[in-house]
């Protein structure tokens, strides 16, 4: 069979599941993602034998270091991957939540309840463990599932699948609402992306890169993840102490993730209180510093120059820019025109300028007198994450089991015509 | 200036204006809207002069009748716009509004706040009225728009468009948050399509196939508003006389719009009862019936055969294609294989049976024995439809004012950082 085909093959049978998956129960699912957690720790020894394909071919073609950790399964990771499927199953079914009901003149009673989005695409770099926590969340939330991992990982992929496939068979739950692409040819993914008869949602999880060329793709709509270009702005009304301590964890405290800090915007009235010291400490936890020409004249030494590409750039490294501003208004315009729209910060103990701020910066998350790490579906109470979207329509922010919902009308009636 | 440049000045500077336009207040708002309905109002003499001026190039190019209609203005039809606008001005403001409130242990306090989406662009057809209702609804969820209608209403657009203008500058709403596209050239709709850094969304209005090319072109999001291939399932256990009453109204009161039923699908048990009586009403009421092999067997003569072809087609005209089934199963799985995920009813006297269909149809609106024509937003309660969406996300069904707008999260912290 061509790829095309079998691509298509799969896109079918996961529509046809999804109509099966969308009326299983939670305690039938939740059922499956425990025994699904039991399953993968009782093949432990086999997802490492396959996972060992994986580092023999990342070793033999010289992957970086980095690479190589993120592939790699080991006990402890197993476990892990399976302690998620257990708080998935913890967490509250969103099916079939009655959202709002709408009783008419005309006797019609409305209700909007929440449903399943039907069938969801994921496609993900080198994690394997991506394959169980997707599959985990994609099921939780009534849907059929197609997964497309990375090729570095296809063996381990392919293993963690045939695990959970294995765990479905004694379940309600269609075998087909779980797909995996075992292709590892990059046309398998254009092919997918053009099945918008069959899918409804495709949710790229990964670097910049990989996310643009889905989007640029799909015919399919697509929940963008995009990058992180996330602001501390300490305002002229700063407890410089609290700035200090936010800044220093915006960006050091886990520098490679999308809520780390990458600029930090100072106002000109604080600027030679707070800048020769948060620099020196920035410094020392071993930052590098890009700022402007205004930074660079309070700041003696060591400051390199920013320039306008740096305001737009997502280093998820150890590197900031930094920028003196003459007022909120001009913070907020910088974070407009350069941000990515996911997560900023003001410092302030007027409590007036944080809701200007709050209202004016046009991002998923805002904040004021916090550290834009807050960004996460855990931190937020949300039990789960599929990712942080940076786009305005159907879901802003973390994204959790509710972003992989629609709702639907349903409209009981008596008889009633239009006239 | 080239028409590239031109498209992306307009689109630059609604952006900038969205941000304004975002934090202007029901107020202001609803005090320009009720202006710009009296504007349309005493500037009606201009209107349906430029009107003309269509009407002429539209009789020059041998349009068809129902299109020069569609594209008239009169005085009638001017109060009707003006009374449009009034109305919008009546609706609640959705923007502000407190969805959410999360307290965490740790202290943060995460509002999710009802925000405009942003930059809205509309692309629509040849009717001029659309020009000032999307302006309304746009303006009023605190978006800027860009409107882009047919070219052959281009006189009539640029007319209203002035007129909305005009108000605006005596009014809190920035007058880039309002924009046209005058040009008639295709192209001008490509480059739009292409500006996803400025525009938040799209909304195409119109037939199928200018949906199909804007969701084919286009690197924004789009809502789309397909076809609408409605049925409607006289169960076993119907009510025939209210099946009779629900197949007449769906199918005859307004056969041109996108909830009305293109196919009827009538159980086997009571098919020999059922179809000659609604065959004959439908026939007398100029409807041309398609139908399968069983239901040529039942009734005789004037009874074309349905192909496989018209199981999908939205005839939007006096035409109906009847298929007999087997059982509430099969009816299901055909509406779910052939239908178009707008609106599809059920008539049955069982509960249950009810309930199954409801919950097993993947549409945006199912109902229980009520006619497909509801599915609207002014039957809905919502006060205004920019249109229906069979997309499943961020707003399915009837679109009103809400599914103008996104959220977002106001995070209110003391100091707190990530550990």
């Amino acid at each position: 069979m061509n790829l095309s085909a079998n691509i298509l093959g799969i896109a079918k049978k996961a529509k046809k599941a999804s109509y099966q998956m969308a009326l299983v129960g939670a305690k039938d699912k939740n059922q499956a993602l425990l025994n699904m957690a039991d399953a993968l720790q009782a093949r432990q020894a086999y997802l490492m034998k396959e996972n060992a394909r994986d580092l023999a071919a990342a070793s033999k073609a010289g992957y970086s270091k980095a690479l190589v950790d993120r592939l790699t399964l080991n006990p402890n990771r197993i476990a892990a991957m399976a302690e998620g499927l257990r708080e998935t199953a913890k967490l509250k079914d969103p099916v079939g939540e009655l959202l709002e009901t709408i009783k008419r003149p005309n006797g019609l009673v409305i209700k909007k309840v929440r449903v399943p989005l039907g069938v969801v695409g994921i496609i993900y770099e080198s994690r394997p463990n991506v394959t169980a926590d997707c599959a985990a969340l994609c099921l939780k939330s009534g849907n059929a599932a197609i997964l497309k991992g990375g090729k570095e990982a296809i063996f381990s992929n392919m293993a963690i699948f045939k695990v959970l496939q294995s765990v479905l068979k004694k379940t309600r739950i269609p075998l087909d609402a779980l797909q995996l692409i075992e292709s590892t040819d990059r046309f398998a993914v254009h092919e997918l992306l053009k099945l918008d008869e069959y899918l409804d949602v495709i949710v790229p999880r990964g670097g910049e890169e990989l996310i643009r060329f889905v989007a640029d793709n799909s015919n399919i709509p697509v929940i963008k993840h995009f990058k992180g270009v996330c602001h501390v702005y300490v305002s002229s009304k700063a407890d410089l102490k609290m700035a200090h301590t936010i800044t220093m964890n915006a960006k050091t405290q886990k520098p490679g993730v999308c809520n780390a800090m990458e600029t930090l915007l100072v106002d000109r009235a604080v600027a030679r209180r707070f800048l020769p010291e948060i620099v020196r400490d920035l410094q020392g936890a071993g930052c590098e510093i890009r700022g402007d020409a205004a930074v660079r004249a309070i700041v003696k030494g060591h400051v390199k120059n920013a320039t306008k590409e740096d305001w737009r750039t997502e280093y998820l490294d150890l590197i900031l820019s930094v920028r003196v501003v003459k007022n909120c208004d001009e913070a907020i315009e910088h974070i407009n025109t350069y941000g990515s729209g996911h997560s900023d910060t003001i410092v302030t103990k007027d409590k007036k300028e944080a809701q200007k701020f709050l209202n004016e910066v046009d991002s998923a998350c805002v904040y004021a007198n916090a550290s834009t790490r807050f960004t996460d579906g855990f931190e937020f109470g949300f039990g789960a994450e599929v990712g942080i979207s940076t786009d305005k329509l159907h879901v802003r922010g973390p994204m959790a089991l509710e972003g992989l919902t629609s709702y639907k009308y349903e409209i009981y009636g008596n008889g009633q015509i239009r006239t």
